[in-house]
């Protein structure tokens, strides 16, 4: 059977694409792999995956290539550059790019993709490095549909929520979508902790009681226990969630609308990164409203 | 056993305090009442409770008065003004105030009522007119813990989630705490649906694809789905969360920090108000942002 799988190539094995690559090996795809720095690949290269070097010919070798990279400027050049996907990648082929990344940059590639006969799908992920290791990922696509379907049994390696949203771009787009709504729910729950201090109540209580009703959210049963512990450790990095919600700023400006809360919080978060908090997890942003977490 | 309980006095018979005074009632205590509009008294008097002239004459026969008025004027001139609870009611007694309303006046009232040997409960709820037709009302109580204690049978008829946050007036902060959270939910919420629309996805694919992650929310689960389908109508009014953020705000101030975050939020809701949005549901937050709501 596992000879019949496709094989693939994977491109950035950081924390997320290392727990990726490592299901899909796992799945038995023949696997190729490049990264900025070798090392980092080192543990699927001994689950069996075959190094590359550079992504040109990951991409000479696969049906399909998928990337998981850090800033849309990595993923222009991993795609566009001399030695990039698309040199290398046959007609008929198709890339998956899972990396949170601009909706245009997205379309662009999409369109230099298809004049060479390649399909391609922009696949962000929500989750986080948890939902990359138990293959939990919620999986947002754009790009044509007869790409996601045959794309689908693949992702489904890595996710559980795995949904098109309509062409290239709005899986990006979905991705910022969610984005957005968690920049206004931290600045409501770090504003309601301060609040609760401040006038003297017990935050831990506060918490207890209100989480369960119409204030509830994810964040505030996740990420506020986080903050009353002292504990800003990355589930999610700001220096992430800065560079998500500047990529949906920058779509604001291009679609002409303006977003004062998502401006707000990424003003917040800004200053946050520029004190040196960028590695701190997004719960950090108590430290931009209180000088001590407690 | 019913010739027991406490004789209770209710003042404010609206929406809420008809649905919480008729449960107790049903619970068999003995009930006189008081409201601005007689007729609305009419469903409670029907079911048994005695009308009265004044908060004052209600005190005078109650162990117990419960308030679920409007605005903290409301709360002041029921208590303190000539005809009020204070001037009726007996040294032993006790006084809880379900409003949501000013904390400042709560320690008030709790002054002037241990003057006269009277406990008082701060006791705002959160859950909405369902909550309290449903008898599921969560009730954040700020008082003395004997008082809490004696009151308990009867606040547990009207709710489940029944906490003592502390002294006097912390049960209105906490009532605001949980609104300060809800503030920047709904601001996140509504940009979520503006971006989602303006750059093409389908919203309700995108719900169902991010409300179940770190973006989930109640108001992402209940309020958004509302606007999809074009409901605004009222869960909770934007008249009265506007009076609420102002209580917030006017805390804020006194306590010398700032929510921007909160700030923003009332903003674009006193917007609202001022176009006559006041009775509509709390997700017309949308008509602030989008000039038409699909």
């Amino acid at each position: 059977m596992q000879t019949s799988l496709s094989p693939l190539g994977f491109i950035g094995t950081g924390v997320m694409g290392n727990s990726m690559a490592g299901h899909l090996l796992k799945a038995g795809y023949p696997l190729r792999v490049y990264t900025r720095t070798r090392a980092k690949a080192e543990p699927l290269l001994r689950q069996g995956a075959v190094w590359t070097e550079n992504p040109a010919e990951a991409a000479r070798h696969s049906e399909i290539v998928l990337t998981m990279v850090g800033h849309p400027s990595d993923v222009r050049s991993v795609y566009l550059e001399a030695d990039g996907i698309l040199a290398g990648m046959k007609p008929g082929g198709m890339v998956i790019d899972m990396t949170t990344s601009s909706p245009s940059l997205a379309r662009e590639i999409f369109g230099k993709a298809a004049e060479k006969e390649i399909s391609a799908l922009d696949a962000p992920v929500s989750g986080g490095d948890i939902g990359a290791r138990e293959a939990r990922l919620s999986i947002m696509v754009g790009g044509d549909r007869g790409a996601f379907d045959r794309a689908k049994p693949i992702l489904e390696k890595l996710g559980k929520n795995i949904v098109h949203q309509g062409p290239a771009g709005l899986g990006q787009h979905c991705k910022l979508v969610n984005q957005i709504a968690i920049a206004g729910v931290m600045i409501g729950m770090v504003e309601a902790l301060v609040y609760a201090r401040k006038s003297g109540l017990d935050p831990q209580t506060v918490l207890s009681t209100i989480s369960q009703g119409a204030a509830g959210s994810w964040s505030l049963s996740n990420l506020a226990p986080r903050i009353l512990r002292k504990d800003l450790n990355p589930g999610f990095m700001i220096e992430h969630f800065v560079k998500d919600m500047g990529l949906a700023l920058e779509e604001c400006r291009r679609m002409g609308i303006q977003l004062r809360g998502l401006d707000l919080a990424h003003q917040l978060y800004e200053s946050l990164l520029k004190k040196g908090h960028g590695r701190k997890g997004t719960q950090a942003l108590i430290l931009a409203l209180e000088d001590m977490p407690l």
